[in-house]
């Protein structure tokens, strides 16, 4: 960062959500807006941020036994339109090629929004018999949902970065089985890496996937109180088998349909990170996934310069192989500067040491999550600074479960709901009768959507909220991003 | 793969290239083609050799001080008009998005061939001071030139991934500088990792990328004695700067212009591979970039099964720390064709364990590239299959450069170039006067073209072959695939 870019936040995050997030997006150079309405610019620090999310997801697909793989960026619209409920669901947002060259094509071809319909048109002559099943294939690629409202830095655009799961196996038990492997991982990540805390629930069926009998989603709440769909996994059945007579031969000799799933986790996760874990200073970075873990600061002037970057050297270069850590020697930037700018890029700890604290032999180690400040032994640094990154990594999960917790409440009636809803926002619990009308009309009436129904639910059955009648669940209700 | 797909390859390479080559690919399920044309399916073991080409080659950038990032798919068409040879080289070939859900789009958005134009749009902002530069970016993405030319999987195709790298630099030293770096680590990946040889020196001013001051490539010469390009490297000089307006304030306070360089590998690379070491039975991996380094085969009947499984069981558990081994016991498929199939996936290694094997404590070890089998005590198993894969790794490096060699050759008159190049193929160094005329000449009369002219030349200087004045250079001829 050169001089004169160095300017903190001016909004603060309690005040103006929006406008603070766009800041500490744009502030912390992570992410830029490009000559493209809705598509993102990742500057070096926010796509650091995406690979650690993709090897640390990766390597859990690749433990289960998932394979990757890459499917064309391009569909043709006889494929897209193979399954009705997919085309019916994707077509509005779709991004249509229609040129090359000085050519028109024959057919249009979609900038694949997913890519069901081309991996399965290939994927069937690659299965034959239940030998070659299960086949559970994963792709890491971008793709463009030519979304109309207002585009947000990583939480929506039209062209995001994912992983898109599709798996095939010879019998809807173990297609079923697989929900809670994914879903297991994909609480992994955020929980333990990402530090955010979710709601795990089935979404209902006017918010399923296009093309799904079932979907299913982690939820997080934002800090405006808003629920935002992390990542998801769709129950796809045999609805794509049997548009695209996807089937096997099984053990009996026997043709018979596939049984797929779907599942996602997308660069979304960023912006929500960004936005739960962050203050008015800027983000605050999760240790796992900190492109910088932490920063060394000489305190110096002239004259100490030297002794003083000598001894910063030494740790730098003794830290690294444990850490990413970055010494930032510039001789032209101010020490309190150099805190104020890795603050705002959110790097969770800074060690500072100056001439003093090497006559005591100690560096001073200051945290970005609660600005404590502490000093240690340089002989036993190293050790520290693990402990304090594992400390930071947990402070920040254990805030956001916290105010996650504080921010689910339970409505007995439609009036708790809706009021709990304009007043507080947040989660509300809910009992609900199950049906589209309820659904729409508590929508319609206090703005909250269904945002998904928790796995666990309660013995009693109490009255559903809207109609009256018995609730068949308690549902999670919430105003979404 | 199921039972019923065991089929070897037809073809023989050195009668039928092209049928032997596409067999290849498909059969040993590396890729696949797609519904639309010029745009390939990577398989699971296909994809697995990019990530480690990928992976290798980004490591190398990273120590490099490379940082990655990340740009959008979309160009607006007024972007990619900015700077002119470069709209002139790649137009002819652009996919172009016109439509988005019901929407006609305002204006074409171009699917990126290549991200100059946009990424030089973005950074501007990002740059003020000498201090912000050098700014060295990489992307690892997809791209799309629509060719109209007979597509070939991994050679020539519509998508294809790639990295591009973009710095920016104060001075033409600094950039000048950065060449050798770049084409040393393409020649570390290509060489160690792929065990492909190749010839580096720059292109010809009528074959440099568009927009580019001078390129410069590592070109492969392919079986059929056709060369192909591989990875390479473009001095773009302050051609886009100019365009972009992409300057900075010198130490001087004065303005200046950047000095910009770009350079990629491809998937292309893959194909080169396959091509390269690929014998009649199918592909041959290098150990370094091969998804399964080496198969246990066991070599079991009812009877012995359980007992050889146990110990095979062990060696896989043994091995897998070490290397990327598989134990196939399927119990449906004989040896016998286990060998045919691992050896048609390329796997660089077979490790055999039978009845007798296990009284010896022994196992044997059976060579893809040589087919030399060897039997070793299975207490130095690893240790074997180690300094076993390292001698494959050495050995195709070390064949494919004697290839190389016999396929460079020298014509001192015009005669001797035509004749070489249509009788034997291959490359044909050859004085050359350096002009554009005497280039196309040979071009359209022997059909070679100049694929690039090595850095190192002699000190004296023959006469042209095409129109016999003083030559400047001693170029590479051949021709192109």
């Amino acid at each position: 960062m050169s001089e004169t870019k160095q300017e903190g936040i001016t909004a603060k995050k309690a005040q103006d959500f929006d406008e603070w997030y766009t800041q500490a997006i744009l502030k912390s150079e992570f992410a830029d807006y490009s000559p493209v309405s809705g598509c993102l610019v990742y500057r070096p620090s926010g796509y650091a941020i995406w690979e650690k999310i993709r090897d640390a997801t990766d390597l859990e697909f690749k433990k289960a036994g998932i394979q990757n793989a890459y499917f064309p960026l391009f569909i043709p619209e006889r494929l897209l339109k193979k399954e009705q409920e997919h085309v019916e669901g994707f077509a509005p947002e779709v991004a249509w090629v229609t040129e090359a060259g000085n050519s028109k094509l024959d057919e249009r071809l979609a900038i694949r929004p997913t890519s069901e319909t081309i991996i399965y048109e290939v994927v069937r002559k690659w299965i034959r018999s239940w030998r070659d099943l299960p086949l559970r294939l994963n792709l890491w690629n971008n793709v463009v949902r030519w979304e109309f409202k207002h585009p947000t830095p990583f939480l929506r655009g039209r062209e995001f970065l994912w992983n898109e799961g599709h798996t095939m196996f010879s019998t809807r038990e173990e297609a079923d089985a697989e929900r809670d492997q994914i879903l297991g991982i994909y609480r992994k990540i955020t929980e333990e890496f990402l530090a955010l805390p979710g709601l795990t629930g089935k979404k209902t069926d006017s918010e399923k996937f296009a093309g799904a009998l079932a979907s299913y989603s982690i939820e997080h709440i934002m800090p405006n109180g808003k629920a935002i769909q992390g990542p998801d996994f769709h129950s796809d059945g045999q609805n794509f088998a049997k548009a695209f007579d996807l089937g096997f031969v099984d053990q009996k000799g026997e043709r018979q349909l596939v049984w797929q799933n779907t599942w996602a986790i997308t660069t979304r996760e960023i912006g929500v990170m960004i936005a739960t874990h962050g203050d008015d200073k800027g983000p605050i970075l999760p240790p796992k996934v900190a492109p910088v873990q932490a920063v060394i600061v000489p305190i110096v002037n002239d004259q100490t310069r030297s002794a003083v970057l000598e001894v910063a050297t030494k740790m730098r270069d003794d830290l690294e192989t444990s850490f990413s850590v970055k010494l930032d020697d510039r001789d032209y930037v101010t020490p309190g500067r150099k805190f104020n700018e890795w603050e705002l890029r959110g790097v969770p700890l800074r060690i500072e040491v100056g001439p003093r604290d090497i006559g005591q032999n100690q560096a001073v180690l200051v945290r970005r999550d609660t600005s404590a400040k502490r000093p240690v032994k340089i002989a036993e640094l190293k050790a520290e600074v693990g402990r304090e990154l594992d400390e930071i990594q947990r402070n920040l999960l254990s805030r956001a479960q916290e105010w996650l917790r504080a921010n689910v409440r339970t409505a007995k009636s439609y009036e708790e709901l809706k009021s709990l809803i304009s007043s507080v926002g947040g989660v509300v619990q809910a009992p609900w009768c199950g049906s589209p009308a309820c659904e729409e009309k508590i929508k319609q009436e206090s703005g909250a959507k269904v945002i998904n129904i928790p796995f666990e639910q309660g013995d009693e059955l109490p009255a559903c909220v809207a109609c009256g009648q018995t609730g068949k669940v308690t549902a999670n209700f919430a105003k979404s991003y």
